[in-house]
């Protein structure tokens, strides 16, 4: 099987949605509507994912991560390239992988627009594109003291999944699920396009996060802030239910990997968000607010601080 | 260094250029004035360099070969995205790769807004972003019987240097350098937008992309469309003067990573399209002609068909 032939075989739909041109030339062309969201993450076999994991689950995952970043700037998704670097064009590892791409992808209506194949160590390259009209973006910075911080779903269960994997030990499913299976949460990011200040994705760990955005919103304001965060308010996902408290807060914490939306919004707000997400059935938790005080605290349900390490994954520690 | 400190002292140098947004959100924004080109290319370590390579000339290279799939778009550039896999975050590496990157980018304007970085084998993904008014953009699938076909510069020198390094010599410097320091032809392909009909760059070798552009302009045509190229007039590098003429004129048409422009214009252009080469100080030659005979086909100056194997580079052979 010659590159063209992989290409025409496993990626090459012909469609190229609402592009006006798809895959074959040198370059694909856009036109999108308003402002153009770009995001781009690299995935890496044996780091990103484990050696057993199914090629369903990486061609899935490979796109939901860049999905979740363009959730995380209210976006609508558009199209995406795909650049692939493979051991071998093994046929049965194309076939699965490009149905778990194309399954997320076409729930979307995201086309594949372009890419480049190589032979190489297992690496996946996505640069996917949405659409938002640009007063409207959810960007980090925009974060003001007073506002309300969101975050939706359940956390911890996928950084737990991975803990369990890297001990050598059968993760249960539905902790396996949560690190296999993210689910962009593209129509909240939309519904809160006119709703919410700032949001990000939460990929990192809650905590290192949150962090992101008091770091950029206060470069922006000129001022410092920071935010207090209830503990008992986080969702803790209900697979880690039989873990230790500790534990499971410090999973939804500072896990990882889960791919939810944690966004500041005015108390004004309140009403309208949570009938936004009852609409979607999508859980959505109020967990704390950001002030003036420097840094992010935790606090337990008597106002007490609890120590927690805001450290969250670096791939170069 | 951790990733973030590696992008800010690196990468992050705080100007977006035209986009409305950078570095440092979840994604980047653009608001292109009209259509968006869009391409990505994904380089191996050891695979499209050789391991001696310069980091300097690898930061180069990455860029330079997008910015050739923008040029044979008609496209100007306007942003990229770099995703990167490290080994190790080698600051002294990083010093030169960012150099090389950043010298090109600066000379087109072209800002990095976006990327990612992880560690594993060396692996560099740019997805790069151009406009160009959408009726203007240089498809490969719009050329017509009738037309000339022509290419920019001189071809080979690169494909020589690659065989030099492949067989343990040292190439000599002039086709070091068209191998190491392709220059992107953004200005030539600009200027032609009014004038030629397709376009494609030079990267997998003469024959092979000229091929591409018979496939794809027969297909979009409804009829079979071949080409006839005048071997005598197939511009050879000169720093290949001292081979013997089967192996030059074997190097230039089938040798690869050239990255000049071929094109198909119609005769009505041409008088415009030397006095726009002229103007940008390019070489370029008119080559051969597309007819309606099927194939590639390379003549001799008495008219005879040259035997030649237009099989180009593939990365899964």
């Amino acid at each position: 099987m010659d590159e063209f032939a992989l290409i025409r075989r496993f990626f090459d739909r012909g469609a190229a949605g609402d592009a006006l041109l798809g895959i074959g030339d040198d370059c694909a062309l856009l036109a999108p509507p308003d402002a153009l969201a770009v995001t781009t993450d690299m995935l890496v076999g044996g780091r990103h994912f484990f050696d057993e994991a199914r090629p369903r689950v990486i061609g899935h995952k490979s796109l939901a991560v860049n999905l979740s970043d363009l959730a995380a700037m209210g976006a609508e998704p558009l199209a995406f390239t795909l650049a692939l670097a493979l051991p071998a064009a093994d046929a049965a590892w194309l076939t699965e992988f490009s149905a778990g791409l194309f399954e997320l992808a076409d729930r979307h209506r995201c086309a594949l627009i372009g890419g480049d194949t190589t032979r190489g160590p297992l690496n996946i390259c996505i640069t996917a594109f949405g659409h938002v009209p640009r007063e409207q973006a959810l960007r980090r910075d925009r974060a003001r003291a007073g506002d309300d911080l969101w975050v939706s779903g359940e956390l911890g269960a996928a950084a737990h999944a991975v803990a369990e994997r890297q001990a050598g030990r059968v993760a249960a499913d539905a902790a396996a699920a949560r690190l296999d299976w993210p689910v962009p949460r593209i129509e909240l990011g939309v519904a809160l396009r006119a709703l919410a200040h700032a949001a990000i994705d939460v990929s990192d760990g809650l905590l290192g996060d949150v962090g992101h955005v008091l770091e950029r919103s206060s470069a922006a304001a000129g001022e410092v802030l920071g935010a207090e965060i209830d503990g008992p308010a986080v969702p803790v996902d209900a697979a880690l239910a039989a873990l230790p408290e500790p534990m499971r807060l410090a999973l939804a914490l500072a896990g990882g990997d889960d791919y939810e939306l944690a966004f500041t919004a005015p108390p004004a707000s309140r009403a309208r968000i949570d009938a936004a997400a009852a609409d979607l059935g999508i859980r959505i938790s109020r967990i704390g607010r950001i002030d003036r005080e420097p840094g992010l605290r935790v606090v337990d349900r008597d106002g007490r601080r609890l120590p927690v390490n805001a450290r969250s994954f670096d791939h170069f520690r």
